[in-house]
């Protein structure tokens, strides 16, 4: 911090929300000596969220729908660090540590908080462990290079059920964006079958699941149909009236108990509030920041709210803001405004606006929209929403690599490579329904077990088919170490015997921690020598004993 | 695998000899109905090396230095696992799991190496923890976000000794590869400076560590001298007869046992045999696989190897092959030649090839060039070098990118974001050379540290400055678990006693693993009330002892 007393602004956030709030400070401002900018934001670019869903098929390029802040506002100070805590009544704001793990504090006069929503998938067991969300950049990456594997599995896998599961990809969430995200891999999932040369076509299964009656509830019900009708016709099996109740590592469990055996189920739906904004002590309206006519926090002096984070009243309609980019963005330059007024003594301003429009892609050339009134779908809705969109892209040189991308887009094939990031060692977490297998005997032991709530059975096929029930697990209980340990095929089945959450801890790591430390390698011996001890340990609580009468891996 | 008996032939490994054998044995198969060539690659794309560092830098796509096997060779069976062994009697190959845990073996009747060489740290201290590597796809991404990263933290450093280190780039290898990266890494570095509001273009030290007397020690002198003037007059530091000895997280330690403070250390040498050939039973010359001239391995039927991980002598020139694409390219060819010729019953031929030229990039426009006998620097040998990677380039589709991403490289600013990829709670390795500061007094408890080796003193600071050791650890025993389970800031400082490795478990991974396994967390308990009793529990042999009595965090 510097011990002058220049004004400082500190926005949270680097969404649409807070760094328009930046650019129009810095339009304002004009290098105001002053006044200091500075923006936290835990990327250091901007998402391009409308471009995201055409990150799935490569489209235009991974970098292209993202902007470098520093490019777009070149006199704020970026600090490219994690909030970790926010105190409205002292305006101070706690990052996360950088290459040494020392805490770092920004102190300021005027903070904007813009911290946007997460995906939340919180009460929806096994969405947490083997859902994919579809929000971030690293979102978009992770659901292309998962939907390339699964093309890489089905294309060597001999068992027809499971080639069955890793063909079917299914979406939940019939809005903006999941009808956009399921338009782009349908597409693409289609387009690429092409090169892999034991999958036919009509072996790939793309379900969307929407809890209302028609896809697309923001747009006008015959826009809303065509777009539904489109997709059909491309292939694209749409559930209505069908909500997304769980999951599991193979299934997708919907709403009327039904299940889809899938290996990759993306889910846009529900946007939660940022947990930083949850525990702040203003009021709040459905989880968002209630905010007054000039964006400023009541009772909180220089705190300020905008974009999906806050609750924002139109001021004319009295409706609240719905949580789109074009409100954020002119909610930011209201923002940006009113603050500059209040430290040059002029007059604030209500915010008001209406949106210009709704725009969906549904891929191949094809868009719904309605703009200022009026409607219109297919290849012109489409030629409109490219030209909206890099027009409103922020940076020139991002409009140019968009322009350019998309040109290619029509003339080369689409990349069917598949980015691996090297995942360290670690840990994982797994969820499973009521009887389903875990691992298998014979299977490669490749992770250790720990039953975080629910029951597992271990089970021993025999060759007469009849199987034997070795043991009973719960919550708290370790399972599988054996075959890590042996590195042998897992001697028998261990199968869920209730709705189960399980942690696990791969090979790497568990060979790592448990052969550098001794005490934690010799406690693992003992609950194996426990577990192979025919008699076993006396049985006290459960949980209080990991060592088991069972060969369980 | 099929129960007729086709002729099988499986290629392992998707470099330039394993694809373009590929590619050859296609061409002359010409879809031969009682052939079926096979290829397992760990990745599904070939990655065009000579391309890699311009990933740094962004002048090109990301995905524009890497093909699509699958596009490459569209008759052959793409396997997209990591090979686990090799079995050359019977000439099988076991491969990886994919989304279930079984191991997948393939048997084939032509067994094809082409398993090149890795990066290897081994015996180098610390270079395996801390030292980035150069060779896949994935090393130049990880490279470029780490620089983005340093770049974006010393902008907001204020601690003048940590900004030189954040300021400092080395990159150990004055070879082709260490060159390419140290050149393309000095102009992205020194450009997108600009964009950091606190970053001034002289406080980026950039240097080259060479253990010859003279860089590119491939090329003949003249243009070797060439090269590194021209990198000296751009910045970069060239410290020739110099050896990298190992590293910390904050130094390069050379080999006359001086220390350059960095975080960022870029090794591009050793090359190091695959561990799947050095287990191999076969004859080996300095780790690679001895063929005979038609490259088919001796004493094993049916076994042929290609590329870096076999030794080749040139038939008319008896010196063994360099370890390049080119050559890797033509032998591939000779090979498919030679086994296909097998197969018709047709005479081999014996494999010998003259390197057509050698060509170095030296980024912004330069490069040094010896083609056909002559030799070329500056701006034609850039544009020469440009030209004939183009035509190289593997792909219609790629060539096309390439060239586009090119030309716009020439009118758009350099790309400055960082892609984060999203990094599981996990386990990770740290090495510090004697009397080093492993965490503060004060600071965040990160992590967990558990000593592979070596020893480490912990220490009380007093007001006085006056330092208070409290205990000496050694291997087998913990240490930093307190500021973990009580969330409070280290209450000692942890100093390396000798070298010392040491093996981490972060924050997430502590909680998730000792919250869910009661067992762990009673174990755990109790080193912590060990530790804090005053008298310390009976001391034992130090390695079975994890309590101490000492307040270690």
């Amino acid at each position: 911090m510097p011990a002058d007393r220049r004004t400082r602004i500190l926005i949270v956030g680097g969404g649409f929300g807070g760094v328009y709030a930046a650019m129009e400070l810095e339009r304002l401002l004009r290098k105001d000596p002053d006044v200091e900018v500075g923006l936290i934001s835990n990327e250091n670019y901007l998402v391009f969220q409308p471009l995201l869903p055409e990150v799935i098929s490569g489209s235009i390029g991974i970098l292209d729908t993202i902007s470098p802040i520093r490019r777009l506002c070149p006199n704020t100070d970026l600090y490219c660090r994690e909030v970790e805590s926010i105190d409205l009544t002292t305006r101070t704001v706690t990052a996360s540590s950088g290459f040494r793990p020392r805490p770092y504090k920004l102190e300021c006069d005027h903070l904007v908080l813009a911290l946007g929503t997460l995906t939340s998938f919180v009460n929806q067991p096994g969405l947490e462990e083997h859902a994919l969300p579809f929000k971030s950049l690293g979102d978009g990456l992770a659901l292309r290079n998962h939907i390339i594997h699964a093309l890489e599995e089905a294309d060597i896998e001999t068992d027809a059920e499971m080639r069955r599961a890793l063909l079917t990809f299914v979406v939940a969430g019939g809005g903006f964006s999941g009808v956009e995200a399921v338009a782009e891999l349908n597409d693409f999932v289609r387009k690429v079958a092409r090169s892999f040369r034991r999958i036919e076509r009509g072996e790939i299964r793309v379900v969307l699941l929407h809890a209302g009656p028609l896809i697309l509830p923001e747009l006008p019900a015959d826009l809303a149909g065509f777009a539904q009708r489109l997709l059909q016709r491309r292939g694209v099996e749409i559930r209505l009236n069908t909500r997304l109740a769980g999951a599991t590592g193979e299934t997708a469990l919907l709403s009327g108990g039904e299940r889809i055996p899938t290996r990759t189920l993306v889910s846009t739906v529900p946007a939660a509030p940022h947990p930083l904004v949850s525990a702040l002590p203003c009021r709040k309206e459905k989880g968002r920041i209630v905010v007054d006519s000039f964006l400023e926090v009541p009772d909180f002096p220089g705190v300020w709210a905008v974009g999906d984070c806050a609750w924002i009243l139109d001021s004319k309609s009295g409706k609240p803001c719905p949580p789109t980019a074009q409100h954020a963005i002119r909610e930011a330059r209201c923002l940006a405004g009113n603050l500059v007024a209040g430290l040059k003594g002029r007059p604030k301003r209500a915010f008001t606006f209406q949106a210009l429009g709704k725009l969906a892609a549904l891929g191949h050339h094809s868009a719904v929209a309605e703009v200022l009134g009026i409607k219109l779908s297919g290849f012109v809705a489409w030629l409109l929403w490219r030209t909206i969109y890099l027009m409103k892209m922020p940076g020139f040189d991002r409009k140019v690599r968009v322009a350019v991308a998309w040109f290619m887009d029509l003339l080369l094939p689409p990349d069917i490579v598949q980015l691996k990031t090297g995942n360290s060692p670690g840990f994982g977490r797994e969820h499973f329904e009521a009887h389903e297998i875990i691992f298998r005997q014979g299977d490669r032991g490749d992770r250790l077990y720990i039953i975080v709530d629910g029951e597992v059975d271990v089970v021993r096929e025999a060759a007469s088919s009849v199987e034997e029930v070795l043991a009973r697990l719960v919550s708290g209980e370790c399972f599988g170490e054996m075959a890590l340990v042996s590195d042998s095929p897992r001697m028998a089945t261990a199968r869920s015997a209730t709705a189960v959450n399980l942690l696990t801890v791969d090979r790497d790591g568990f060979n790592a921690l448990f052969s550098h430390y001794p005490p934690l390698r010799r406690f693992f011996q003992q609950v194996i020598n426990d577990r192979l001890r025919p008699e076993g340990p006396a049985k006290a609580h459960p949980a209080a004993n990991a060592g088991r009468d069972h060969p369980s891996s």
